[in-house]
């Protein structure tokens, strides 16, 4: 597909880049001395010159002293070595909390040069007007930022209600945009598998574009059912969990997108289908799909993804060709992007050494775009519309009486009901539904703490209907106070959990006076907020100042009891209904084996 | 790119082909059994099924017996070994000398599948409507017959006259039809190289549109020029003669096409470009450029070069992914074709064995094509129009005296009268000029057997301006009777050669009469005679039978007592004015080191 990704297409700049080639003339950058990766070849080539025109590579090779003008600057890199810049072949920027200029900031210094972004969280909220919004913040800075088109908003259709829906006809029109280059993620495939109309529409409005699917086979199956959705074009998957689900789908010419992210750290296990094996890696990419600014502050991007792959054995050159040339091939796209050499926008990172690989520079066409950790271009704060920094919705009040759970008719003060709870398990994405008896008090069912069982809601939030979900939900440990958050997967809904109504009230309307975030109350007090007006899932702070609030926060959330690490993300699956066991969206309870609206109270079998 | 070769575009079947993997639907063919030759991950796994239906791969695994079903053909394939159909990366299809549809069924038995064609030949005679012309006979075969416009039509603009003209434009025009998928190869690489409108026009002709332009640098030159041709998107090039050259284009990310035609056989030197390194070899292709019909009839096609590559110590797996995944990626079409992964075409090649590497069966868009040799598909005879039968127009009568070579005004019989004539070297594609002194008689010159100096007209033969160039040729060894072809590079002008005034208007009238082609005559008899109706460079007979046809006209210049080894390829060099040192078209002798007509005759100085 065409490149909108670079300084100038290359058919307007042939002319300059032979002539710069040659010496006809001068570049306007020549790199000196440098170790090259050459992700072609995967070879470690020493004493490399490169010399840049018009944002791309014109010439690569022993010595650029020809292509050096009066204007030309020049970076003498001996001792560095330089590789293609990196790019991330799945990511939700919605995931670091912060817009797409401030994530830019955040991750450009650590060589990341391109995204392949799903905006799934922000389409889920805004649609993707919103998502248009989300383009331009990004084109405000270097970093290209390639869009796949949300395919699967809502996630889970007839069981909540979100801001937007995407459909083939959305689809088909996102594809005439500059920077869609693909369909997001098709979390949707048991619809591909029994061929509905809705996911193969989508499939097929990408295809007819001649734009790339991207995938999510989620489930341990490597046969029938992995076949028929490779067979049907998608053709990279960052889901795979054990390395023969990896190796299946590189076998299956699918691009396996070994993941490493802030939450879902998949490439310990993944990659012994590379170091146990002597296939060829080609297939193989390294992604971060979900990165907490946490991550991009203490760690870094996919340089961190990096140095943990070496560090897993795999091989160097192997590895930055699984984030470069690998990842532009998926895409189709590795005639414009990772790869030094002639033609190619100059998109390069600069490494101390093969060793430590720690990211001294980073440029993108052929600008110095970050030195040492720091972002050496401009970026203003971007100002959103209004629409997008007030998106809550929510076309009720909320009171304590709000959270009143009235018990069943006919039930007697003292008597024991059973309700069914979300029973939460550490460390796991799929929960369990448990069976509670909790005492009627005051002709109402209340949080038990003695049984860790909370009392949880979903306001939906978008569309000012007003309707909420009521649940239980189990295995938090918290003993006061209450918690709510707008990052509620996927419509991204209004989510209280509490241990008292008076606190859930507050912990509700103080995020919906901010626009959205997550916060800890307790006693009529807020003891930590993360605003996030932005579709009530970002904020414009940079990357420090978020992963601070988020770390206060979590701080406040052990202040009330939570025994659980990383509360908020385990938190913000309780209303995913496409994950199982039980959960709560703001239609009601789901059971997420039978996909069935199911009662909160248990009838008594 | 969108593929158009393939039965369906992949979104009309992805409900298909989901249903056939999963055993819903039944798939229309069946292979069982095979060791897979993995082209993704470079392995070969034992005891593999396939599905096919659509004519696309639905499934790949351990066992396919789910998708058998009442109607669907099973291949047993137990001992047998299944690899990608085979992709010819460059090729001339008139080389072979014979027309698409009966290229296809000589090549297609081969495990060729699909081919990227320069159909140069045929557009400098007949322009791009003979181009279609040839594509509408390629299309009645299931041979996928990818098509990359001609880009240097004239080869040498202003010094020959050819059938046609293309330039940007065309370009451009050409790059709407369904079946073009490139630039041909961009001889004019100092063209591209000096920055000239009619170069880069063509090369943005192409990348505006989203195609690959291919190429052909020949000179050894792995710096300054060759990093400002591939800077210019030029994706690949089969023109390498040392291994340095084919490792230094795969460095900057070009395809190297490692060639072993029937002429041009430079993958014995090439090859260590990989065997005596350890490089990732993503970026070799193995193409043919050149095949005559005895090499297609004795040897192969591209079976014949994985022989040929495996000997000189290519792995062969590599080797095979060298014609299939790897081609298909430089073509940018590897998500359609070249492996036998899920959705793909169902384009698979069947080999008795990976070590003798027989072509048994060949499959295209999953019907069986070829079986043991043979196509098993119907080929009835194309019906060529008119204007491409009929394309001598030589717009004069010639007879004998046409051929009378007046000596210099004012010489004197006896008197001796230095001339330029071109020498031929055997095994040589460049010439020589050499000085030879020839004795006027009859006040004329004349052809001197005694130093094998042959008189030589170029006759242009397409608009009828009656135009010839005249010039003596050394090295041929005949001693009687003349010889005449319409296949002469690359304007394919009608070229005559010969000991007589005589034979030489025999074999020029004899061509003339029959549309074209090559023959050989002496003492007023046709000894030989190829005809080559179609555009005078190609005919309808199947390659076995060409193959007879050239091979008694081979017989026959030996009785004429030529010393040459393959004559009539040397011979056809004679007016390719870009090649040094000096050539002969129908505009006069071109000095090819200064690009300026010379006299015939040599100033004394």
């Amino acid at each position: 597909m065409l490149n909108h990704f670079c300084k100038k297409p290359l058919w307007e700049c042939t002319r300059t880049l032979a002539a710069v080639a040659q010496g006809r003339t001068a570049a306007d950058t020549v790199i000196r001395g440098a170790r090259l990766v050459n992700v072609c070849t995967a070879e470690v080539l020493d004493g490399t010159d490169v010399a840049i025109a018009e944002g791309r590579i014109a010439y690569v090779g022993q010595s650029a002293a020809h292509c050096i003008g009066e204007n030309t600057l020049v970076i003498e890199a001996e001792g560095q070595v330089i590789a293609p810049g990196f790019l991330d072949g799945h990511i939700h920027v919605e995931s670091s909390m912060m817009g797409a200029g401030e994530y830019a900031r955040a991750v450009i210094p650590h060589g990341t040069v391109g995204i392949y972004w799903d905006p799934h969280e922000v389409c889920n909220v805004l649609g993707l007007e919103g998502v248009r919004v989300m383009m331009d913040d990004a084109a405000r800075t270097p970093l290209k930022a390639m869009v796949t088109t949300p395919s699967c908003v809502p996630a889970v259709p007839g069981f909540e209600d979100t801001g937007a829906f995407v459909g083939p006809e959305e689809i088909a029109e996102s594809m005439t945009w500059n920077g869609v280059v693909g369909l997001g993620e098709m979390m949707n495939f048991p619809g591909v598998l029994a061929g509905t109309d809705h996911a193969h529409g989508e499939l097929a409005a990408t295809l007819a574009a001649d734009k790339v699917i991207t995938g999510h086979y989620s489930v341990p199956e490597t046969d029938q059912g992995l076949n028929a959705y490779v067979a049907c074009g998608v053709r990279c998957c960052h889901e795979s969990t054990r390395a023969e689900d990896a190796l299946a789908k590189m076998r299956l010419g699918q691009y396996a997108q070994l993941r490493y992210g802030s939450a879902w750290l998949d490439l310990p296990q993944l990659a012994a289908a590379i170091t146990e094996t002597d296939i060829g890696t080609r297939f193989a990419n390294l992604i971060s799909d979900d990165t907490h600014p946490h991550t991009l502050v203490a760690e870094g991007h996919l340089d961190y993804i990096l140095r943990m792959a070496v560090g897993l054995g795999i091989p160097v050159v192997t590895a930055i060709q699984m984030m470069t040339i690998n990842t532009a091939t998926c895409f189709r796209m590795e005639h414009e992007l990772g790869s030094i050499t002639p033609g190619k926008c100059a998109d390069i990172v600069f490494l101390d050494n093969l060793e430590d690989l720690n990211v001294v520079r980073t440029m993108i066409d052929g600008e110095v775009v970050a030195e040492r950790g720091q972002i050496t271009f401009d970026l203003e704060p971007f100002s959103y519309p209004e629409w997008v920094t007030h998106s809550m919705h929510l076309g009720r009040a909320i009171t304590p009486g709000t959270f009143r759970v009235e018990a069943p008719a006919g039930t007697a003060e003292g008597e024991r009901v059973t309700v069914r709870a979300i029973e939460l398990l550490p460390g796991s994405v799929p929960d369990r539904e448990a069976h509670v008896a909790l005492t009627v008090r005051d002709g109402a069912l209340a949080s038990d703490l003695s049984q860790d069982v909370l009392k949880t809601f979903v306001f939906e939030r978008h569309h000012e209907t007003g309707t909420f979900g009521v649940g239980f939900t189990k295995g938090f440990g918290i003993k006061r106070g209450a918690m709510a958050s707008t990052v509620a997967h996927d419509a991204h809904n209004l989510l209280v959990v509490g241990t008292n109504d008076a606190d859930m009230a507050l912990a509700a309307n103080t995020l919906a006076e901010v626009g959205g975030g997550m916060v800890v109350v307790a006693d009529g007090e807020v003891l930590g907020l993360v605003e996030l007006p932005i579709a009530g899932l970002m904020n414009d702070l940079t990357a420090p100042a978020m992963s601070e609030k988020v770390h206060h926060l979590e701080e406040t959330w052990a202040e009330i009891g939570c025994t659980m690490p990383s509360p908020f993300m385990t938190m913000a699956l309780i209303p995913l209904a496409c994950l199982p066991e039980l959960r709560l969206t703001n239609r009601g309870l789901v059971d997420c084996t039978t996909f069935q609206f199911v009662d909160l109270v248990v009838e008594e079998g």
